[in-house]
């Protein structure tokens, strides 16, 4: 009971540090600061939490993380390659209406972690983008897709997805599902009609 | 004779800081810095250039008048929408290949620009999407192109040609012709085959 209560006061901390490293950024964002955001002693916020960089890590790696893990059950579902590297697009995109946050850390902030950690994320990332390059060399081995250079392909997809939260404000002109359709439309389909 | 050198000694001094921007950041470029890079005195500098931020101005008002005429002449060519926009692509790439330090430097520094220069940026930078979203609004309502959500289909065109400064090396694995090539079949014909 008590362990619970502490681990979800820690979720707590994590999350409004998120909000606050996007808003003021990792640099602007000090632990009295956060203290202050949660509403807690920063003496008490240390039960929970040891230092900046702890709550970086965790931010970071909880995205990694689960990047990966939904990569690795996407790649083994019984579905076309197409299919797969939509439901990863669908993925990207509904991490960054709900988890917002987290996410933009994860993309922006990472380069602040000290190592070990700095060098386990950057090869988290290698992992998940050799993943999602596989998923694209299948599919043009498979005639499914294109036969068009994987990297350009992957990097393309990744950054229309990561521009996203740079220009799109959920809910104004256009849902997340209308989003998704549309970025699907441009990147698998193309612009041109056939 | 006179004035034309010292344009000249201009454009050297601007190609400089272009370089120093991007490598070092705007803010930790200092004016000596960069007399030191042009193999000048600071004080003779100071003939051909008032202050830093005049400096990133002309950077910036360079590339974006550049664009704004590029995409002018574009438009009023006799071809179709997808010719166009795949010509709008082309220019975006060439001018990252060939004059990458000051359009990385229009990509990122412009938010240090001082008022009203950093008004009249963001005016240009609107102009410039305005006009490209005009194109893709024309091409699906001549039915060349597919009935996509314009700013979706403007901005997975936009971050795919920006991000490609933070992945590619020119003539490692692929020449800009190439990604070039298979940019425009990702974008305007999809990753899937039909």
């Amino acid at each position: 009971m008590v362990e619970t209560k502490k681990i979800s006061k820690r979720q707590l901390i994590l999350d409004e540090a998120a909000k606050l490293f996007k808003d003021r950024g990792y640099g602007g964002t000090s632990m009295r600061d956060l203290a202050g955001q949660v509403g807690m002693e920063a003496a008490s916020m240390y039960n929970h939490i040891k230092a900046k960089d702890e709550i970086l890590a965790s931010i970071c790696f909880r995205i990694s993380d689960l990047y990966i893990s939904q990569l690795g059950e996407i790649s083994a579902t019984n579905t076309s390659y197409g299919d797969k590297i939509k439901a990863l697009i669908r993925l990207h995109i509904r991490l960054m209406v709900e988890d917002g946050p987290a996410v933009s850390v994860a993309n922006h902030d990472w380069k602040y972690l000290p190592e070990p950690k700095l060098g386990e994320f950057k090869q988290a990332r290698k992992t998940y983008e050799k993943g999602f390059a596989a998923l694209i060399e299948a599919g043009i081995a498979a005639g499914e897709f294109q036969p068009v250079n994987v990297s350009v392909a992957l990097f393309t997809i990744l950054s229309a997805v990561r521009w996203i939260e740079l220009w799109y404000r959920p809910g104004r002109d256009l849902s997340a599902e209308e989003l998704e359709a549309n970025i699907i439309t441009v990147l698998l389909h193309g612009l041109e009609r056939k």
